[in-house]
Formats: structure tokens, sequence, C-alpha cells
């Protein structure tokens, strides 16, 4: 991207100077109507003024450690290099599960060591993670059921000020992971299952699009949803159909209506993939 | 506006400059908890280091592009000179619907060519739009079901980084509107529809407030609800009243209820005033 | 917090600057749908560009003074001194009561005269408060049902730009406070009542963690609960327990699950706890 032009129609205030603020994004389970999530921002930013806070979503299910962990795969990676990613998902929380950060792929992630990362540690070419443990980096007397405000902010904030991961405390040689089961392959045929259902009821599985072509029809759970397309609006409204969807991996969905609750799908369920069929 | 001070009590951190980062506001039917705004969100921080991100909504019920048309009217032009509204509500995404992007009294709007920006179009002094077509300003390989992430984030990152609108590609005469029937008005009688029912139940007309005073009463679907007050506490708890609200136009509402609750009324529904009834 | 490093991975973009931008933060029970709050950021960021808005919650439920005067009181002090925290839960707007502002402890307090700001006063070491009256700084002709936009949102720029709060308006000497019955303790007894329910069904009290410890036992509305434990997973999934939440305060919770579902309790209900029982 060429230098920094003044947009067209900006008041210009004094001088203006191009920089880059360092970004925190917020991911959790806390919804916004308690002030959970406000917390976090109030500890972020008195610890690290200046940083650029940026909310990817706070009503994750509670305690659904498996969605929370899909999600951050979606956007990880797309922030620039530099960002801390605070993911907050944390069931066990006050119990005996670690805090942990990463630096994975020039990013930050900062969370509860129950699975959460999982997608992070899987697709991440170099990684490295440590336990928060040095109390200098916490919010003095810590409580034992809010560490996202008392623990993950404010490691946040001092990744983001610059402070060196390894200053956090002891490096962790196998941050734990989701017991994911990889989708299987063979002549003619794949196997997976439905890693996510999103807010249009769309059936998200986790078979890379790499596998299949045109020539493959998809099965959910014994129910025929045709072959795949391109994308939506190559059926009928209300139609089912497989489209290789956003996150790369085939996705059944009905158009402009919802998969989940036509075929009575949830996540975990097996899709089924045969090529000519 | 005068001079900016340094307001009481921040703590001044080295050189204190007065700047204006450019605005980029976020509208969609995405929800959060999918990650589907994040994405959006790093492609413009990766692409635009230092704009200013605003979340407007991102729970338009999915697909209402009606919906989303009346609320994107309600804060465009409220903005500074220079903001960037991308606005995604796109039930035909990879379909045969243009992408498009509007220079419009000073901010610039990005949206799926369906009818999202008409009251954009219909409330600007002046407006020019151009179809997003240009492959260098798009995301390598974009998807065919995540427009918003591949192909709109990216356009509203170059505009907001000082790109010209004509670079992003061709110009659109006739931007799709939708097919909005105006209000109208006679000699004492006044009749028009239900544009929007907001969080409250408030029913929010297209009957616009100057065309009334507190000498006119007001029907929903034949239901009386009588004459135009100044203010909701005008009537006692529960009580219907018809208000000049804060889209400049008449407003049925019910105190500290909802009126389409009370009514059992929705958008589109026939609103009539008359004089001295 | 030592001098900003340029953060491990971070483009440097010409020249960087460690500054402090003031904050704005945001909190309603307007929902986000609508656009009411964007028509806020819109109005807050025309008259003072470079401010950091930050969103607390929008989903306060319609015009809960009470639920919007608890969750003001988990951040308001946590944001770095300076910041201005915008906060509307308003069903009597348009009507007799007035808009306030205050600075309490370094922070700025902009809200409607209803009690919403209760904990902040009780809270604060030192507050002042005026009414926001004086027309150059709301936006021109106010509307009688919008004054988030037209009033609240104009006083927190011209706050957040540096104005003295005195010149918003006359003094207010007893801004309306809610009526909360405080906990009472004797000899082995403490009774209080669940003063919010949050996401997750824990209850919240007002009874402070200071005045009990292990050694107490907790009954809401007649039913056991138990002894007072560190965390919620020092009891079984599914069990209830009582925990000093990170409110401060005694919490009824129950692991994994909502102690509001599991003992039918909602906000006001009497807590009550007994040493050595």
């Amino acid at each position: 991207m060429p230098r920094r032009r003044t947009p067209e129609g900006v008041r210009r205030l004094g001088t203006c100077i191009t920089f880059a603020m360092a970004i925190v994004t917020l991911l959790s389970d806390f919804g916004t109507k308690d002030g959970f999530p406000a917390a976090m921002k109030g500890v972020l930013l008195a610890l690290a003024p200046g940083i650029q806070l940026v909310d990817v979503a706070h009503d994750i299910e509670p305690g659904d450690v498996e969605g929370g962990a899909w999600t951050l795969a979606q956007y990880w990676k797309l922030f620039p290099s530099g960002s801390v990613h605070l993911a907050v998902v944390d069931p066990g929380v006050g119990g005996r599960r670690k805090a942990i950060a990463l630096a994975a792929d020039g990013r930050y992630v900062i969370a509860p060591d129950n699975g959460l990362v999982t997608a992070v540690v899987q697709s991440a070419a170099a990684w490295r993670c440590v336990e928060i443990a040095e109390p200098q980096y916490m919010r003095p007397s810590p409580s034992a059921t809010f560490h996202g405000r008392d623990i993950f902010a404010p490691a946040a904030a001092h990744l983001a000020d610059g402070l060196a991961l390894e200053r956090l405390g002891p490096p962790v040689a196998e941050p734990i992971l989701l017991a994911w089961v990889p989708p299987e392959r063979s002549e003619g045929e794949v196997r997976g299952r439905i890693a996510h259902v999103d807010r249009f009821g769309n059936l998200i599985t986790d078979i890379p699009g790499a596998w299949v072509d045109g020539s493959w029809r998809f099965w959910v759970a014994g129910s025929d949803v045709g072959a795949l397309r391109r994308t939506y609006s190559d059926v009928e409204a209300g139609e089912l159909l497989a489209v290789v969807g956003s996150a790369g991996t085939v996705e059944v969905a009905a158009r402009q209506a919802s998969a989940a609750e036509r075929l009575g799908a949830a996540r975990g369920v097996t899709v089924v993939g045969r090529r000519g069929a």
C-alpha cells in the first residue's frame, strides 16, 4: 500500500502523521450487559494507553471452548503482525488450568490453557508458548473468578506495549489441544464432520475444499444435499447445496434459509462426499 | 470547536498531537459469534493501519436489506467528512449483483448493489457511484461466499487510505434502489407506512414531521393512537401516542411499553393522520 | 509501565509517537440494529476527532436503570483518568428529568438524572455534578426523543475535548440516587440482596466479601447453597456454591450451570449468611 494520503474531505487538524498503534482484539463468552468486557478494556487502556481495541465477539455460548476455538481460527492471522488476540472462554477459571500466552506467526494469543488455541497451534508455521505466571504482570491480588480482567487483560496490555513473551513466565511445551478428529479421504470418498454452525444456519465442515470439485456429491447424516456448487445463488431460494465456503472447507447451506433447521444437524454430525455419485 | 486542550487528568505521554484518523464504520447481518466481522476488521487493519474502526451493528436480521437500508440512513451523514461506511447485508453474495462504492456528500459507502444504499442516494445532495471491479483492490482469489472480507473490506481500506473512488472500477449510473412508496399528503390528511420497528417497539413511519402538528390525530391500521404529542412522557405509562421521532418523521409509541406488541403492527403497515380529527 | 517500545513485528510507518487519546465509553439500552449508538458515535467523532470510542454494552434491558447502574459500577474506575463515560438508559427522555455530567475521581460520567449514577456517587472519593443546560454544547434543535444523540453525546465530546465541566451548566447538589437498601451484619449473620444476575446466571449480591470467610454458609430465599468456596471449580459440575466474586461481593453460582435457573431467583431476592452454620 502506498504512502498514506489525506482522504478526500478529511479535515486536517494540525500535523497529520502515519503511525501504527498496537492492536488488541477481544473474544469472550461474557456477553456485554454485565460490563465484563468493559472491565477488561479499562484495564487494557490504563496499562497501555493508545492501543487500539477491536471487539471480535462476546456472545460465544457460555463455556463453549470449541466454538471459541473455531471462531479464533477465522481471524487471528488476518490481523497485522504484532496484533494481540485476547480470547477468554474459561469454564475452569480459578481452577488448575494454566493461563497461557503464545507468539504465533508474528501475532500473540492470550487464553486459558483449555484448548481454545487449538486452531492457532495447528495452523501456525511457528509458535512458542509460555505460562502467564509472573505476578508483576497481573493486577494486584487477582480474583479467583475473573481472570479476564485480572490476569489475561494485563498480560495482553504488556505484550501490546512491547514486553517480551518470555518475561510472562516459564515455557509451556504442549498447550492443551482439543481432540479434533481430522477428516479422511480415500479413493472417491471424503468423510468429515460439521465443525461449526454459523448465524445463517450454514453447516461448515472440516473437509478441505481442495479435496473436492463439482463432480462430488454430499450427504449430511445420510441426507443427500446434492453436488458441489460455486455459490449460494446457484440454486433456488430454500434449496440445499454444498459449496466451498469462506473458511476454505466444504459448507452445506440452504439458499436464504437455514440448513441447520432443514436438516436438524449440529456440530459433530458426519458429512460424507462421493465423487461421481 | 476550539483547539484541542489536554483534558483534565489525562497523562501526557511524550508529544501530544491532534490528528484525524480515517474512520471506517461497519454494518452487517453477520452476527459476531462466527468471527465474520472480525475477519473484515483484520483485513481492514492489515491494509490500512491506523484507521479507526467503528461498529454500527452486526445484528441486522439475516438478509434484511430494507432494515439495513433504514439503519444506514440514521448515521451515515452524522460522521465526519471522509468517513467510509461499510455495509454488508448481502443475500445475493456470489451471484450477479454488483459490488458498489459511492461518494456521497463527502462520505463513502461500500455495499452490495441490492438497494442497501437507497436512503443514501435519496438523501444526498450529490453522489457518484462505481462498481468495485478492479482485482488489485480485492483480496487475491476472492471467495464466492464472503465478499465482506474479500471485496468490500479491501475496497473500504483503500478508500480510507486515500484511493480515488474512480480507481475501483467503472461508473454505475443507477444503483439499485428499493421501491419505497413515498408518503402522501392531501388537504387535512397524510398517509404513510411503518418504515421501521425499533428495539423498543416504536413504529417509525415515513411521514415527515414537518407535515403535521399538535392538531393532527393518527391511526395505525385503523386503531386510533391519539393526537400528536411532544414526547413519550406526555402520556401515562403504557399509553399509546404519536410523536415526531428522532428520525424527523412521525413515530407511534407506547410509553415504557411496545407499540408494536400493543398494535400487532409491523413494517409496511399503513399509518394515517388527519387534522382536527 | 516503561516507555513504549515497538512491539515485535509491528511495521513502523514513518514517525511513531506515544500519545493518549481521550477515551469515551458508551453504555445504553438502545440495542445496535436501529443505528442509535452509531448516531451517537457519529456526533462524537464529528465534534471531537481523534477520540477513542469504547463500546461497553447496548443491550441493557430497555428502561432498566438499576441494571445500567450496576454495570456502570463494574468499569468506570478501571479506565484511565480523563476518560468520559457516556451512559444512556433513559425511560424518561424528553420529560422533566435533568441531563447531568459528573466529574468523579478524575473520570467523567454523562447520564440522565434518574439514578443511573448511583454507584458512581456512592463509590467516588470526590465528585461534582452539573446539569447539562447550555444549548451551545448541544446539537441545534435537540429532539424530544433522542437526547443520547442530541444532548448527551455532544456533552461527552466537549468534555473529551477539554471543556471544563462547569461550562455545561449550573451545579446539581444532589443527583437522584436509587434507594438501594444496604446489606446488614450482626454477630454471626449477614443479610443482603441479589443486586444483579449476570449472563451465566450467577447471583451477585451486595454483601461485601470482606465480611465473610470459609466458615460462613449461605441461603438464597431459604435454599441452602453451602459454605463459602474459593472458586467455581471447588465443587462438581452443576453444584451450587457461594464465592466472593469479581465485584468483591458474595456471589451464588452453579458450576457450569445457571444458579438463577436452579434457584428461580432474580434481582432483589434476599440472601442470608451465617457463621459456623
